[in-house]
């Protein structure tokens, strides 16, 4: 126990936050309303929780909202909000995919600050129109990949930065899963079927709800930019309506490869998301199933092992860190780290300034690139899996 | 993702609570007050943070306690908060042993309830008065062993009282750190000063900050008791006045033999809390550091691995689950289930009843055990390593 | 310990055995006489260890061998030992790559078995050359694929056989290593500086060395066949003739697709040869660093550790294992069961008949097979890194 | 691939090697075999290996032993090999624990080296006629603690040595097994027959069995000398003659302490021999199933993993390797590792001097330490567990 107080104290001045979506019998509403507790940055004041008015007042209720704040659609929850003195100053979207998009923008438009789940959108183009509208309005726009929350991660890419690990030339990515290896979205799971269902995900299936994950962890990590992709997306669950394999090969601009395997029917696997990378200097490896560890192996050197909170932390990481090392952080750590960078960022526009340089969070322009990996990929793998432009 | 909705999702009317050390600086307090967040149940509302006046006036003001109810001692927010009509329902203990019991005593007798950081307190004979103020009083008492809030230790728990793993034959249980290898509190580290000083402590340095952790887990799970003990504690840092090294041997009733290691100088250790419990049918192990895993064995069959919210979690486990398998949850989580089990313990005296029979804490009656175990492994060891009876 | 008698027990009448290749200064050699030892079925008696006569000469004093049988050239030895009546029943060729085909043909030819390092040749047309050779001769020919001789890669095998994975979907191989990361070619290494070498090597590289080994090994555990592949090879270290990185996706015959990834730079690995195979009904993992494991899971059931030698362990496993489980048995023992299984072959094809249907080796149509994956990849790759047919 | 030739090669005039024990049906006798076999240098060419004429007139015949050169017994052996001109140099003793000390007795008397078997003995009293007939004679005695020949051991050995963990302070070192949690001896397991039985094993059963091998594990790698011990001998097994699990307590010379637990009823263990070393500097861990493996940490610093072969490898690792690292050797490896350095020593007792200073072997000394270790263990455990002086 290198024993510091926690590096993610309260401090006064919570900040008025809404939700769109996330209302009884949904999964991760509740996972971000845990990861903006944990901090203490954020009162959770508003909401329109689901898109039945019934079931939207019954969740607001449930979760202290004041019945008067307890909206029936986002659309309202805006409008009344932006006229409130005491209006929200942010919303977190936790919708469907398809509602990402038009929420948004009802909640850009009214001056507030957004936080929305990924992928950001169904289609590049709304991407493209949330990017410009950002760029106008001047507001926060954070995108909940949350596995860039991750101490290690921090410290992944901060190491690749200080070039640790040389010239990159290879990234090997993965997120295989097994809960949809049979066809539960038949079978009564509210999650899997909006997850397989084109008109609420798009046309992405396993691309759009972990490979855009796998995806954008290589780039946060790396900072490489794609040129372009190959892709083989497979249903191979029969009668599945979207793809619920993914295999990729990728090339980077500058000349590194990459591999992306995303999958729902890894018979054997959770969440096994694991990135590794190799540069001409170094090369490490991390899993998010054991997220407090990163193999870091310089060439020539034994591997050694860095842990979160302990010997080989870099600053990084520490900066982003609860408790000691040995004592495990997860996954709603890693998520309220988003929601603490959120903080940051909002409470310097409210001061009219910008973040601090250190403030890192997954942006709108991320999202977009997301967008259009899942575009080519699409593209690639309908053309009969061939190489395809990114961007 | 076998993805439902999280398990501890807020109610409404959360419990209004106080603090008792845990101002600036300090560790263990940020780690109690996520832990009252991450399901929120409680409103942190008064605060004694510090025995320094001062700077637990500015503790609760950056915690956005307000400044009537900044207490410069527990004496005094004890009899102010019982005066006010709005007065704290419960208070957090989290300072240096040696102030639990004084704490204690004063909240119990104010008629509010009592979430007490271990060991309970520095001597037996105060644990044995608190044992009887608390049923006096009919007060919740819960005491933070923080590690029974574990998912797969609540399943390793319902296990072995299922008979899964037979009569039990073999506890093998150690918590190894390195963190007072060299002499840390001669170099200015706060936690390291009052770990080491008997007078803040009690008679026992690692045994009583991690060996009774270790000691409390194996029981929990188990269900054994204790017959009698032999310990050799050592303080292997030249200068050092309370052990540093624990090594005991247990004899439980029944048969059952024990072997406990706590260390704080095993070079390598961050919080290496390990339980291993093997029967006449089966065995398992289960290691803090990745705390979502239980290694099963059915004697005969495989290795089994059994995770946090995937396949063979128990119905125990998932009770105290908040995300889906191969998502991890962590050290906070763990710690916030004992706040969740301590707010359902309280609801129920709410409205005059007792929690449900599956709402579990460690007791009041588990502290003073706790302290018999100190007691008698300091006696043994004082008496050249001798066998001890317990309690 | 679940303790028994080695399985693999000496026994009378040892088959006398030649080998080409393996001089002093070299590698898999020596591999290939301990791994002939093991099981004490042959005696090495004689050689023509070198294309350098001298060292041939030395090498075989070395190593025992009687100076009338160290020869200068294979040709030589075949004709000389061909015509003895005590002549070599099998010989063992360990030569770099392009004289494996010669020295095969020269021994088939004179009535000898051959055991023959991978891959079989350089091109395709010689290994149709000696498939044909091999039905005409009836010689046993035995391909020193090793990893198919670790015991929980024949229980995979025999698993999937079994349907216990159901219909395969995934292949997942990886072969990392890192000793090519910076340009040892260069620097005095007669290992690197062969397998760089066009013109000792072949066409590739990395695809040769290692890559054919991740490719039979997924074919022998599945019995998939491939239709066809994507090949994207690549020298990553400036100035290297031949690629030191694969990346391969595959589609098997029946739907199943793969995806193949070999690389010499990848920093922080050994020999990480690992295979991931999953079904309509479960998968699996093995890794051969770690080769006594086989972690298998049943859909919806928790993951199992099936160990050599322990419980779980199948028929086809325990009829290779040497010691009981626990005792890790490695590289060198999983080798010398294909020197094992060359012995049962050759010890039937003496008394004329063939040998039993457990005996399993890689053979001379695996040797093609792998010749045509090579050459499809390296067209692929040459061709812009699009789909071509394998075989 | 850090590409080498193996450090093992045979070399000419193999030494002539007789074995007791044994026959068919036995375990360890096979294994001492292929130990003797694959670095090349024995020759088995006679054999006492039945204490049943018939059966090992047999079982020599199986090995390819010359008929006349099958003994009914070790007597007859030892005296008919030391009157022949080729007699044997060298005989492995392979017995059950009663027959070690007649039948080394017998060969030393003869001239012959001894290769034998652990425990040494079964009383403290033969061990140290042993020791001082050694010492008569000045014969080779190899006592076959066969894990002091796994590579990463050698290493921690010379770590030790070289000050890399500073002062010891902790010893923790286990062996766990399973195989006896029922009462295997009663359902026709020869092994566990023996084993159990006094009269065969002598007082002690798990400590003989495994507990000696733990004991000198931790001795050969620290080099610390016990100063005495306490001990608790239990047989769990209802009806069991000799225990079947042990707990020890330790302390060294010069005030390091350590923790010894050996069990045969830990249900999920196999040979789950594991040491843990902890000085003032640094601490490692080693764990016999995975035996390439070595977890170094240095004080503040993060955990290292050395391997065989690979980075990290120290010379007195590399000097007893034979495969590149990333391939796995293992308890055959070890094992034969012992043989090799026997016929070092042996061979330099052939030419009249002795072993350089590099052969490392456990020695007839290493064997009253262990018969001293089990007496004492016993004692104290027969008086109440109470501190016992060793040796």
């Amino acid at each position: 126990m290198a024993i510091e107080g926690s590096k993610q104290e309260t401090q006064a001045g919570r900040i008025r936050l809404g939700m769109v979506g996330g209302g009884q019998g949904a999964f991760i509403g509740a996972v971000h309303r845990i990861a903006a507790r944990i901090d203490d940055q954020f009162d959770l004041v508003a909401g329109a929780l689901s898109s039945d008015p019934a079931r939207a007042k019954a969740s607001a209720l449930d979760l202290g909202i004041a019945a008067d704040r307890a909206y029936g659609s986002f659309e309202e929850m805006a409008r009344a909000e932006a006229a409130r003195p005491d209006g929200i100053e942010a919303v977190s979207i936790v919708t469907p995919n398809h509602m990402h998009a038009p929420a948004a923008k009802a909640f850009l438009q009214a001056g507030i600050h957004v936080i929305c789940d990924k992928p950001i959108t169904t289609t590049v183009g709304e991407a493209q129109e949330l990017v410009d509208l950002v760029k106008e309005t001047g507001k926060v726009f954070v995108l909940t990949h949350n596995y860039t929350g991750y101490p290690m991660i921090r410290q992944a890419r901060a190491m690749v930065a200080a070039g640790e690990l040389g010239d990159i030339r290879l990234v090997q990515v993965e997120y295989p899963q097994d809960w949809l290896t049979e066809r539960a979205e038949l079978s009564g799971s509210k999650q899997a079927e909006w997850r397989t269902d084109p008109k609420r995900s798009g046309a992405g299936g396993a691309i759009g709800d972990i490979g855009t994950h796998a995806y954008n962890l290589a780039a946060f990590v790396t900072g490489l930019e794609t040129d372009e992709l190959l892709a083989q997306l497979t249903a191979f669950v029969p009668g599945r309506l979207l793809d619920d394999d993914v295999q990729i090969l990728l090339r980077y601009k500058g000349g590194a490869r990459g591999m992306l395997w995303a999958s729902q029917v890894a018979v054997g696997h959770e969440n096994g998301l694991k990135l590794r990378v190799y540069g001409t200097k170094g090369g490490f490896e991390w899993v998010q199933a054991d997220p407090n560890y990163l193999w870091f192996t310089r060439f020539g050197q034994p591997k050694q092992l860095f842990t979160r909170g302990g010997n080989g932390a870099w600053p990084e990481a520490a900066r982003v860190t609860r408790v000691p090392g040995g004592h495990p952080e997860g996954y709603l750590e890693g998520f309220a780290t988003i929601y603490a960078e959120a903080a940051r960022a909002i409470r310097a526009a409210r001061e009219g300034g910008s973040a601090d340089a250190d403030v890192i969070y997954p942006t709108v322009e991320d999202g977009l690139k997301g967008m259009q990996f899942i575009e080519a990929a699409v593209a690639s793998s309908k053309s009969g899996n061939v190489w395809t432009k990114v961007g």
